[in-house]
């Protein structure tokens, strides 16, 4: 079993992507890993791992795509680039999943139009993990749709529900993930015509639905998958990041004001760190774009090493448990 | 000139509502205040006040509309209810402006069904202030709608920024307020539907469109004015809302797991108060219903005496302003 890793992916790479690749080499066995970019450049890099090298395919792919090219032309535009060929390894067959930390966008049109659909998934939706907090033994939550489809249908809704609850089912265990709806309020008759909709057709179908879950909620664990459309996904997860990273920096800035919160700073900083690692991507575990016929990973553009070995680590898991045939049996039932 | 306040909404009336009311009276002359609730209740605050009291004439309404009283029907069961009466006020032309600190919901009822839209207004739009960040100067961007509106029409949005430039450029005095437009990307051709068409529609206005601005922009002060439907609009703010408190509240978890963080804390305890101010809906000033015939501004349910001076304050400029007939010319206009 192959997983077909982007070199070129994210603000760290070459480096931080072979790290990672070599870390989860050395954690678990049983998968190859295809490793796609400028061989020029990963060559010597790959050399100088601390793992298994034997398990490392280097595919050339001498382009790269940026943060700057266009999401929804960058794969046309860039055919030869590490991207546009970790992809084609999928779409090939030769690798079960791709992992990347490049662009949202361009994932988006590979893995929809060059790994394409499940049959019977009317739309694929973008599912990455969000930070939660104060319920002991939960640290996340699966948002979906973040950000594949601006417009939604009830009924595209109700199979993001669907697919995220066998995603998390099998590849994390979780028996009986329940399911909240965003929304601007907890009654059933809240929202807009969509959430109206949607709350009827999740109240009426087998899973474990628990209502809906408002804004003010969305970080508070009180569901282990979080539907929405994705307009609203999108809004969230930029506005958290953003949110992050302003109260981040204004608190560093608070506490450099003055010696005295300089000294209070410096002895607080273990928990500052603590705290920040909570919010941090890097721990979370990748997204993934559900519903296409392969596994399609993302992982936060800043990615790390840790990162990218979490991701690499649950790629392998979604295709040894082979999660795609799971969902095209879930979707002949519920279609 | 008359104000109506509404004595028991929100978690700290009547006292700091009341309180709120003699700051405000203090500190500017040429109003006075409608003060409405049980007046068994207010007459022995009232009678403690440091402030000239014949400014307040007290107006009994004996029932309470708690945030447990179900929104779109509170004002209808409970038409003795503190904040009913005090919108009949505004209704009855005895009061300009009504100052709210309780349920959301029913202030919108009020605004909508006792107050009434502005003539060619086709629907009002609730405006708050959020706080935001790193441009000197600035501190806060009106953001609206947010929640009066779960389904918005392109118009709806054209008119909204129409309404809120005039109100900021009359009541805060910003020459050519800079309107932006929540979407999920910078680009002209992003986002769903109804954000593509208000993108047009706004480019195509005279008002200062600076295009769209990215949620994790949203705290960036990249705009006086956000522009958004109401369902984005209320999972924004009250998202905002949550994760505020999450985050100060494992901020203090961190900083007291253990003795040394804890000494920590207390040499930046100024600074990390500065930032918690920074954050706090105290010193944003009072949200306002926008479209309808006379000033319904909403104080945060939490709020104490400053929120409520600051609001009040809005309430009297508003007032003397004549907003509502600025508006009213405007839409003529544009109509």
């Amino acid at each position: 079993m192959y997983i077909s890793v982007d070199g070129f992916g994210g603000d760290n790479a070459p480096n931080e992507i072979c790290e990672g690749v070599a870390l989860a080499l050395k954690e678990k066995s049983g998968f190859n890993v295809y490793l796609v970019g400028d061989e020029n450049k990963l060559a010597p890099i790959v050399a100088n791992l601390d793992c298994d090298k034997s398990r490392i395919e280097i595919v050339h792919a001498p382009q790269v795509i940026t943060m700057d090219d266009h999401p929804a032309t960058a794969m046309r535009e860039k055919p030869d680039s590490s991207m546009a060929v970790a992809f084609d390894l999928v779409k090939e067959g030769k690798a079960t999943a791709v992992l990347t930390a490049g662009n949202s966008g361009a994932l988006l049109s590979g893995g929809i139009f060059k790994i394409k659909r499940i049959k019977g998934v009317v739309r694929p939706a973008l599912a990455p993990f969000m930070p939660c907090f104060g319920i002991p033994g939960k640290s996340r939550t699966l948002i979906l749709d973040a950000g594949a489809n601006a417009d939604c249908k009830p009924e595209y809704l109700l199979q993001f529900a669907f697919m995220a609850s066998e995603y998390l089912r099998v590849v994390f265990g979780i028996k009986n993930p329940s399911i909240g709806l965003i929304n601007i309020g907890t009654e059933e008759t809240k929202g807009n015509e969509l959430c109206k909709r949607v709350y009827e057709m999740l109240k009426d179908s087998d899973l474990n639905f628990v209502g809906n879950v408002e804004a003010r909620d969305i970080a508070s664990c009180k569901a282990d998958i979080l539907v929405t459309d994705g307009f609203t996904g999108n809004v969230v997860i930029k506005f958290m990041e953003g949110m992050a990273q302003t109260l981040l920096s204004e608190m560093k800035a608070a506490f450099m004001s003055s010696t005295v919160s300089k000294i209070g700073a410096a002895l607080a900083k273990n928990q500052i760190m603590q705290l920040k690692n909570k919010v941090d991507y890097e721990e979370l575990g990748a997204g993934i774009l559900l519903g296409v016929s392969g596994g399609v990973f993302k992982c936060h553009g800043s990615s790390g090493r840790r990162s990218i070995k979490n991701g690499l680590l649950q790629a392998v898991k979604f295709s040894q448990d082979d999660v795609i045939g799971v969902i095209k049996e879930n979707m002949k039932e519920i279609g």
